[in-house]
């Protein structure tokens, strides 16, 4: 059994799934540093970008392996993959190809903004929220 | 019911959380745009972050709320909130203060790189690694 020494201090990669087996993955431009997306990686997809230095995911809503750009062609290759403290997050810079990460057609799933110091209700504010490519056209619905 | 185009295209604030009660929150660095921190919050954490612009997280380990740097003093101040396209991460641009976020001593949790490329065990490389305080003086243990 690890201890946290060996967890945080150490060098062995030890990744820490929840108990639905998922680590989470923050994904931000190499170049730019902008964060694009946040997902999900089961065991499997982990290692396949690891191994490839192709962005995998898992699905949670399809419940299934995803290559990142696989539908779309906005592949992520990445130029350097992190794990935190306790190793329970995964961090890929990437290089994105296309015009985005986000399924709506925006380059950064982080288009709205929860303005700060709001009591009750919260209206979001769109920012950075122009479509980069037509997601229709992309997905082919 | 919010529908996708309600939750992905619209301005209702509507955080989707976890089995758990938990959303997954990304925090940066506003100044330099370095990945800090990856955490979790509850509706409560969530709703004192929007309210008082200094971040409150939920500790899965400790199973309570909690002040990012109540301890430390490393408190962090949110310039800036957004959400995601389906709602279910946050990610706060923070002023960082103190010396930095991680309870191991670093500014980052990502300190250390995950080789690409590599099929079987991997060996982490430490990258950013040093450390910027002492935790057991700022912790106190």
């Amino acid at each position: 059994m690890a201890t946290d020494t060996d967890i945080e201090e150490g060098t062995a990669f030890i990744p820490k799934y929840d108990a639905d087996g998922l680590i989470t993955a923050v994904v931000t431009d190499a170049a730019s540093g902008e964060l694009l997306m946040v997902a999900h990686m089961n065991a499997q997809a982990l290692s396949r970008t690891v191994e490839t230095g192709q962005a995998w995911f898992f699905s949670r809503s399809r419940k299934q392996l995803w290559k990142k750009g696989e539908s779309s062609g906005h592949v992520q290759r990445v130029k350097e993959l992190r794990v935190d403290c306790d190793q329970d997050a995964i961090w890929l810079k990437v290089e994105q190809a296309g015009a985005g990460a986000c399924h709506t057609g925006r380059r950064s799933c982080f288009y709205r903004a929860v303005p700060i110091g709001t009591k009750g209700e919260v209206t979001l504010e769109f920012i950075d929220a122009d479509k980069t490519f037509d997601p229709n056209a992309v997905y082919k619905k």
